[in-house]
């Protein structure tokens, strides 16, 4: 089985010129197969502001609205997607920028919740494994942005977390992958205040006893279930660290590696 | 070999909801492989107004500054592209949205100019026809629209004109190809006042009898100068007309085709 490295950064990186450019070269210079997915960042919501926008959040989170659907399909599949496959051609690997609609590479449904309308947002149905495997033998390298489609003619925004793993998922049946989730932290902390407390391996086991003690920052949960679920589901190591520090994450040298057992 | 068809729509049915998703329909259903060039159109204009960015115009000609290529590069390759991606998708046509930095697949410069700076403008190198080639051959519709790169992370406004009439000649080696122009009017006038003087047919010796008398109207000379271009250079057949009639531009009933002689 071939290698391939799916990788997921996430603002931090992509808010700073010279971090993305220096990532960029860095992603560049993996040797094995890789796709490389994107969040968001702060241009969006700029963007709005400027536009005159008004951004609704609910609980934190938000809410896309047909406005907010415009300016994230601009920033995110439009400037930001665009402008990272022009760099990464740049410097010699052969990109290509995929939204889900595009080759129907994601296809996803609007969510629907009981008591809040979340508005246009995706949940992942189906990744297009053909595809992606074809593109991958082609020897370009995709890069996906937070927007899908329902097949129905809607465009609709989606966690990138998500789609990281849910890819990583599917193509586990035909390479063996790592998935990297970078942030701005060095790794999962033993003490969040404490950014030299980077737990070096995580297993399930650890997991749940770190999770009781309370040894786990709430916003560090859904990313580590997520991390599991891909474990059980065939993807063979999941990373977690920082960008900046490509190489030293796939050879293990920086960051938390976690493996099912 | 495999007939290809190529079609470039321009701003007046990307800016008609209605009308844009009429001639998606009718696209989809073509039952031939095909490949869709899309223009600006005035929302870009809108957009730059909202955020207040001042647009230069030096000769009609718009100049694209750094903040105006970043406004082209959030309304043509993610707006209008994944728009239009997403409604073929849900038409049942395997749409596949490309600038030209996806896959490398427009190559272009930087428009030199000994007098003027056109700014972030591209002129068009290279097309990728392998890249193209093998989307087709996977089943897939190449969507592009008018950004391209210069392989050093540059994005750049290209003419989509230009870039419909360089992909249909590279292409015309693997394909037969009928290249279709659709703009506004019913096809080439003799009377640009009279809706209904369509010229059927144009070729080389007839062009330049009406060039002669004067009876091409300005801006037609440089769309028709390109389709003889592309005629010489392996395209077997261009039509002009309108997006609205595209069955009867391709069966030949309505719009003005173009033949070499």
């Amino acid at each position: 089985m071939d290698k391939l490295i799916v990788i997921k950064i996430g603002g931090n990186i992509i808010d700073d010129e010279n971090k993305l450019s220096s990532f960029l070269n860095d992603f560049a210079s993996i040797g094995s197969k890789k796709i490389l997915i994107h969040g968001g960042g702060k241009l969006a919501t700029r963007l709005a502001e400027q536009m005159n926008i008004p951004q609704q959040l609910v609980d934190g989170r938000r809410i896309t609205d047909a406005e907010t659907l415009k300016i994230v399909t601009m920033v995110y599949a439009g400037y930001i997607n665009k402008n990272i496959v022009a760099q990464l051609q740049a410097k010699g690997c052969d990109a290509i920028g995929l939204t889900g609609a595009d080759g129907n590479s994601i296809l996803s449904h609007k969510r629907i919740h009981s008591t809040m309308d979340y508005g246009f947002v995706g949940d992942v149905d189906a990744i297009n494994s053909s595809l992606l495997q074809n593109l991958l033998q082609q020897g370009l390298t995709p890069v996906l942005c937070p927007i899908t489609h329902d097949k129905k003619g809607q465009l609709l925004n989606t966690n990138a977390d998500t789609i990281a793993q849910e890819t990583a998922k599917v193509l586990s049946a035909f390479y063996e992958i790592e998935l990297i989730y970078s942030f701005e932290k060095n790794g999962v902390l033993l003490d969040v205040n404490n950014d030299n407390s980077v737990i070096k391996k995580l297993n399930a086991t650890y997991y749940r006893e770190l999770k009781t003690e309370g040894k786990i920052f709430a916003g560090m949960i859904p990313k580590l279930d997520n991390a599991f679920s891909a474990l059980e589901n065939g993807v063979k190591k999941v990373i977690i660290g920082k960008a900046e520090e490509i190489h030293e994450l796939i050879s293990g040298d920086k960051g938390t590696s976690i493996s099912h057992d």
